[in-house]
């Protein structure tokens, strides 16, 4: 596709190809598609998703218009490596367990890597039951000269180190664990046992990394801390995008409890993982330091739910590093690519620059509690 | 039929038998059917019946991934009976004055009781104003050997206590009465008198029973104070499916105030009556202590929206032993008798199962108050 | 009509015939309503007549099976008046201006009052911009034997008052102003000028009516006491079934207070005017007090969505004395006239016993707001 | 168009016509145009607006009756003008770009202004990236002799000051900058760019100004204490309709901390800018004062969501001056010309003037914070 294209085109691509997994609504939050498993559903009665999106919908916030922060900066830095934006691309896969028709798995992982890299940022690739996602995770993260995070299942300890190593061979600025993942259905019936996982396996696990590893699914101040004593880089706040227990939290509703055991009750967040310019290396330079890390260190994500700039502003203010968005980037991957992917990243980027200047915001640091209304 | 049979095809073979009882719902919640007395709805404007659904549905679980709890024992006893989950069949019964059709009255409490046994838990068979209902039930008793619980309506109390005989003779381990029937119309049409019932009264049929009787229609830490001074065995809290009276609270939002009346304010819950192994009789022992028995001995099962695992988890968190589940339970006897009803209580088990793992309990001592959010 | 008439068809019948005023909802909230004035809606958006069905259904009732309240008792006596139920007819009047077709001003009237007394209580009459509505009050009243309360509207003092002495020569029980009618546009535009009253024109009127008079459409505790004590012997709660004025609460949620600062804050309810058996006398004994009247002696009404006993109940025990139900009985009557009315007044009696004897109630006296959850 | 016309022809007019921006919904709240730009909708999800809609829905009232407030007076004076209403025109303009047919931008202008007048009060003219906008709006401006308040975009300062002197020349009675379009997409494709501004900013405009400077867009305290630092003589609270940014809160949300940072926490509300005859003169007279003007003397407007006198009140009871209308205002214009807008703003005077009689407020100085309920 030639650089013609549009997101509204990208979305009626995918809306003709994605019939068996997603609607293309409107508006995404959960409600259409409540308990679709297989395709883009929450889990049971989808309320988990659902939550997700209600939890950042109650935020209201701050329209700031007396100020002079008319031009302001988003850029940030994650794992050594400088970003165009606080948004990272969520790890979804699994073409034929989701019933995604009209993309191959290679061609979604690229997608959604290289589009996101397109976009000056980083992009997850996936894990799952069929050998094939993994790969064509691998082959992403390769190709994008290892721009790219890797999202590892919780399997057996051997299994999951093996793919951690394969990651790092690869090059991965990081690896990433989805913990919430440990009793994923159609793992188990495809024979590839997941499990909760212990603090000695998380640290075995970094060790065996010797680079930044990130644990996906922490929803509690408690797993929080226990991923931040284990020596883990960062955390996403997630709760799998609504499909991995029923009647969770949103993850918008997590977040603020996590931050807080975190960095302390102060609230005051960004002081050392958000802002521009802490170096620019890529690889594995935080590792050293891992074992000792203080909770205060540890990078915050999280996703669920966000779908436009303002969602992106929500979660940072709400105490978050940076978000990372799945379904509307598979949407775009479906209907346009990695193009597509860099269209709706960059959408994104210029609602959050309008957030941020409509808030009184010159830079991600000034992101804070302060911009949410009441 | 056969071992092929899944729930799926289970719900289609009752929805296309009950459609003068019950639409057979995607979310079983009080809203399609509100007042369809005859029929599965709840009384009124329906508001008890949504209001059950909605207690439940406001509950969000703390996701907990970093931990050994891998494998979960949801193993429970109740009554001196083990059983493989705190899952038990309540009483649906009545296939005449609730319009069931498809199946016999006696089918039915085959299925309901029959089915129960062979998921490992107890099912309830029901009594009524057609004196058929209460024969099904007991004849059901006695083929289940006795691993049954009739319940019986607070008829006038000579009535009562001859049913209540009647039970014993048949080998229950436990008997009911579901109090919250006392203004039953149906039962005053039938000229067969039902009353609520004073303190006195119960101690007449514990006394009776010599064995446990349980309280069913418990809503307040009132009446809960005044069954267990009273020597029963356990309570239900329950508004009857919502068909008492409306606008009754949903049962989870009267539970916890029940809890803390019988265990205190400390609210630790489950350290006598849940978990496992403390004895496999089936009869009477319990008999004897019935009079003097202390508030916090006394068993707490609820009923009322449960339509998953878990729900299930949650009504443990909010304090409950064991939980009563209702029309789905019917809704698979009449799609696939004792097998069907068989099939759903593994599912809630299934579920049960996830959910503890997915909230770090490795036992049912471990659902406390600390798995649920906010 | 018959005696063989049941609610349901008086229900369909008035369906029927009430195409232009009234869609005889199965839920009468408001909602399919809303605006329709002429018709039997709220004014404008509706709001005022869904918050009252709102207020109501947002209180729930604790359930109470374990006592010896099985045979409650809810006679009560008003304005010397002994009455089978704490339930009295609501005045709706003007045939024309409503657009209710299939029944005369005069046959409304009739309905309304004598359907009223038939279930052994009071109903009211109407006035309106057309005279015809007035005299079909009186006409009634005095074919009711004077077991009827006349609603009068704030008109100017002279005209107010020759309709009171009219009432009184009627022989009326009591009689009322809806004093909320104070802006009504229609009486305006018929060229009869109604207006806000002072305390001081109230205490005119009680001293011409020479006998129990009623301020209807009280929504505020200033209201509220101005009326004692100006000597009003009742006042009714009430935002016009939602027409006086948009975005008022509903009146259950006004009750409590106004309840509050009549009794003090004590909360007890009922001690003076709720009860039965404290005479029989049926016109002005309570004038000789009315100038001194004590404001916990004021009997306090409340009408606004009342549409089953259970709704009755829950405004006595937020501290109501009696409630007022309109829209209803009005159905009742185009279906069915008198014996309409009445079958409707008993059902909600029927309602109320089960709903006393569900709540542990035994007698008006016991339904305080202990029968209220949480 | 005669003297004949009435509301419901004009709003019927409209609906035949702007069937590309506006549905002419019966109740104008947000929800059917949700995103619709072009169109009226609000952007992104519509949130903004809907909060408009809600914040004020979820306000209610007091309904009082007895009292001697029977002919309320709603006269007011505003920037050294009397006013038959606190209501005033808001700006609605771009025909082009919301896709208005069956109007000119100039017919658009004068019917907004000049009906405001002809209602006795004050129209606002806008700006736009058509320069065609705000010629119309200068020239209704001078067709109105002045009695019109123009608003202009926050361009670049040397042409934003170049349009105040041109409103000034025109001898608007005050000039109004939506702050708040600080980021408006369509003035940016354009060519012409807009910002936020700051206090320094500020002052040079109202120093230019030479007269009564408004800031349109205020939504915070912070914002509002710069502004009446900066010596603006007035602020409208506002969320430029929904339309700025997704997720702020309705305006009756933010007004009231907005007027406890201006007045003080007692929140006594329109001490100094409220009520009627402080002066007749209508252009600069206030300039000299502008520099220094306390706090306390800024007038606060408010638009977002009014939609009825009732509405007005509500605005008011919250710390309101007056009031703005734009949707209905501008819907009228193109059903009814001058003579529309006349119309429908006389309907909001009826309301307001009920809404005024039935909370007890004989002026304007008593809607005041106890008119609202709870």
């Amino acid at each position: 596709m030639g650089p013609m294209m549009d997101l509204q085109t990208v979305r009626k691509n995918a809306a003709d190809r994605l019939t068996r997994a997603c609607r293309v609504c409107r508006q995404c939050n959960g409600v259409a598609c409540a308990g679709q498993i297989p395709g883009f559903g929450g889990v049971g009665t989808g309320s988990s998703f659902i939550a997700n999106a209600e939890a950042l919908a109650k935020r209201k916030l701050n329209l700031r218009v007396l100020h002079d922060a008319g031009r302001p900066d988003m850029r940030t830095s994650l794992f050594g490596l400088d970003l165009s934006m606080p948004i990272l691309g969520a790890a979804v896969a699994g073409v034929r367990v989701n019933r995604m028709d009209g993309i191959t798995e290679l061609e979604l992982a690229e997608a959604m890597i290289g589009g996101s890299r397109l976009a000056g940022t980083i992009g997850m690739g996936g894990d799952g039951g069929d050998p094939e996602v993994f790969e064509a995770t691998i082959a992403a993260t390769a190709e994008a000269e290892g721009i790219a995070i890797p999202v590892i299942k919780p399997r057996e300890q051997d299994a999951l180190i093996e793919s951690v190593l394969r990651a790092r061979d690869a090059g991965a600025v990081a690896v990433a664990v989805d913990v919430d993942a440990a009793a994923l259905v159609n793992m188990a019936l495809l024979g590839q046992r997941v499990e909760p996982k212990t603090a000695e396996q998380i640290r075995e696990i970094v060790r065996a990394a010797d680079g930044p590893v990130i644990l996906k699914g922490i929803m509690t101040p408690e797993d929080a801390v226990i991923a931040a004593e284990a020596g883990a880089a960062g955390i996403v706040v997630s709760n799998h995008g609504g499909r991995a227990l029923d009647h969770t939290p949103g993850t918008a509703d997590a977040l603020p409890g996590i931050v807080r055991a975190l960095r302390g009750e102060s609230g005051e967040n960004g002081t050392c993982c958000r802002g521009g310019g802490q170096g620019s290396g890529q690889l594995a330079q935080a590792a050293g330091q891992a074992a000792g890390r203080a909770k205060s260190q540890i990078a915050v994500l999280v996703d669920g739910g966000v779908r436009s700039g303002v969602d992106v502003l929500k979660m940072l203010a709400l105490g978050a590093d940076a978000v990372l968005v799945g379904r509307p980037l598979a949407i775009a991957a479906v209907g346009g690519g990695a193009e597509g992917v860099r269209l709706q990243l960059e959408e994104y980027a210029k609602q959050l620059h309008v957030a941020m200047m409509l808030t009184g915001c010159a830079s991600l640091a000034d992101v804070t509690g302060k911009v949410l209304f009441g």
